[in-house]
């Protein structure tokens, strides 16, 4: 039997080798700075050595491998991703784009010596943000867009960052070090899953991303009167959880009509949730993206509105608290244009898409030129353990990475 | 000043003092077998006690005390509700029959020699239900119709109801033989709030309940996709919540529409329940009450077909399964006249009611003629520690149960 995707072999073995990493028995879990993710970020250290990087984990928990280039101390170009989850993950949203960067840079070995830059492979440990409240974090510490706070802040279980931190292994002292200068920095490539369904759609194995959608996030909170089920009667409620409804439901309709953008009420708690108690009190989440800032924010102010009208109409409190305001951030064009190119050679005909996920590459775009390129994923599914690329595909991912990195290269 | 209601204040101090014993610091929780039910149920043995009756727990921990009739014997009027409460309750439901109970058989000690009929008073521990998949267990047991499978459920920490049983001090071996026969019993009557908000609007103190709706109670699972918050378009989703939400709409709907019916989705658990990720299943509880069972059969009815016509449309599982399916219980027209009669006796004009909530005068009815007393409580609230009702309107409740007992002692 022919080998007619050698790379493409080699990304899914080592992607598999890593999905063995996690925090939960029978399932892919690996929150930020847990024992899964440091499991993860040793395999993947190891596979850096192994590589010839001098590799290390830094103080946040990221995981970095370098190689110089003609001369040492060149600005890097950097390929990676993440390997942090969400809980009952897929194996592909993340690590591959660390594998694809590890494999691109196993490949260029040889001609590491002729780089007019260095190269670095970095898997950044808090893409997901599943544990605790923060955006990004440990990219954003190498852009120098660490908060302090976030240190303070906890998960489910009451442990803070700063505490999880420095049970990694990690210096939240050293972060503000972290932080890279622009001219470190030759650019960033990350490769991804799409997480949706437009290259299935245009039957290709990658697209380039022209923009990542801006992102809302809000809290809401909507307090009726908990009540008896059997005895009031339906005219006299103020049911908490009947007007949540509502509101998810207009949540998704305003949602639908906004172009491109998307609208989800992804978390809903009751209390006191009993079978027997009329709600009275329900906590629910907003999830707000487009790629034009000025849709988003349309869409933000119709979806408050109509919730305050359901609340008034049904005598219910409605209060909502935004948490994240993330504008939509453009990527390079001339990095776009390189990849382009490079799947072009390949005889693809890459589609320009729009991320409606967040990518480490918010960050990176603000120390250089960024960008992205999509892998088709079946079905266009992703944040579930169905998540599921081709060999032929991650091959292909692969091979435009290289050529992308070799054209810069030769562009100098 | 004038003690205008010594009675009402008499009833008042006996429950304010009930309402100490709690398994939950600062708000009052007393699941079935748990240390506040028997902290509560010591307190009423002891209450039951002073008053003369003889006092014990039984096998599924209910309290009851006798009094003897004209003669050793007799069958019992039973006076009585019961003592275990929904997480977060009020202090009425359930403790203030009990306590109407005990005041009447204080009052009537010196009349005992001469009733035709034993006195007794019981406090029942398993009427809310919330801690084990029961219903009306322990007034079940007294009507012969405990289940002996009821025994190996589990409540939420997976303890069974046989090993808390146990350790409460009661013996499931002794369930069976604490069956009572009709001619042990010449019939029951329970005080209980309204729990709506019909006496307040009729401005009476107590009503008589002409039926016990039948309840309908089912969990129903929504099952949808897991994905990504951000990257699948709004018209590619299979979003379970949304999906629950338009049922939930559904049942509030179906539920106003259809006569003295009410219909409640009162818990709903999503999962993962996470901001950025597409809720890939529901589960959400239905609770379906009506006076006329079939007024109530057809609403369930209704809702499934609405609920799998939801489901169909979005491309989303349905599953419902039904675990309870109560009949309407109509009370004794004797005992209701009885109750009638002795509040017009005081000036009163007590409205007939449906009772939306069961009860265990549902168990009793079994055993001999049955009858519920309401009390308007403020608002109609219930199972919410904003639970209230006044001093004279318990003076008046207590005064109806007395004469009551009275006139059915003339009848003889």
């Amino acid at each position: 039997m022919t080998d007619t995707a050698p790379l493409g072999r080699r990304v899914m073995a080592l992607i598999d080798d890593l999905a063995r990493h996690t925090d939960e028995p029978g399932r892919l879990t690996r929150l930020y700075l847990s024992p899964g993710h440091r499991a993860t970020a040793e395999a993947v250290l190891g596979m850096m050595r192994a590589a010839g990087l001098e590799a290390r984990l830094d103080a946040v928990g990221n995981v970095v491998g370098r190689r110089e280039g003609a001369r040492p101390g060149l600005p890097a170009l950097v390929l990676g991703s993440h390997i942090d989850s969400v809980v009952d993950a897929g194996r592909y949203d993340g690590p591959l784009g660390v594998v694809c960067g590890l494999v691109a840079a196993e490949v260029l070995a040889t001609e590491a010596a002729a780089l007019p830059f260095a190269l670095e492979v970095v898997a950044f440990g808090d893409e997901e943000n599943v544990r605790f409240p923060t955006s990004l974090s440990t990219s954003k510490a190498w852009a120098g867009a660490y908060r302090p706070d976030w240190l303070d802040g906890a998960d489910s279980e009451g442990v803070t960052l700063r505490a999880a931190l420095t049970a990694f292994g990690g210096d939240p002292d050293g972060i503000a070090a972290l932080a890279r200068s622009p001219a470190e920095i030759a650019g960033y490539l990350e490769v991804h899953i799409e997480q949706g369904p437009m290259l299935e759609a245009r039957d290709q194995p990658v697209g380039v991303v022209s923009a990542i959608a801006g992102l809302t996030r809000a809290r809401c909170t909507v307090t009726g009167e908990a009540n008896h089920a059997g005895t009031v009667p339906m005219g006299s409620r103020r049911d908490a959880l009947a007007a949540a409804a509502e509101m998810a439901l207009a949540v998704e309709r305003l949602g639908a009509a906004a172009a491109s953008a998307v609208a989800t009420v992804g978390s809903l708690t009751v209390r006191p949730n009993a079978v027997n108690v009329i709600a009275g009190e329900v906590d629910f989440t907003l999830d707000i993206r487009a790629p034009e800032d000025p849709v988003r924010l349309g869409l933000v102010a119709a979806i408050e509105a109509e919730c305050r009208a359901i609340a008034a109409r049904r005598g219910v409190g409605f209060a909502g608290e935004t948490f994240m305001d993330n504008p939509a951030v453009g990527l390079d064009a001339g990095l776009r244009a390189a990849l382009e190119s490079a799947a072009r050679g390949f005889g693809f005909d890459p589609p320009a898409l729009a991320s409606g996920a967040t990518h480490d590459a918010v960050s990176m775009a603000r120390l250089g030129p960024s960008a992205m390129l999509f892998v088709r994923c079946r079905g266009g599914i992703s944040h579930n353990p169905a998540e599921s690329i081709t060999e032929a595909d991650a091959d292909a991912a692969v091979r435009v990475l290289i050529e992308t990195v070799r054209a810069l290269a030769a562009r100098g």
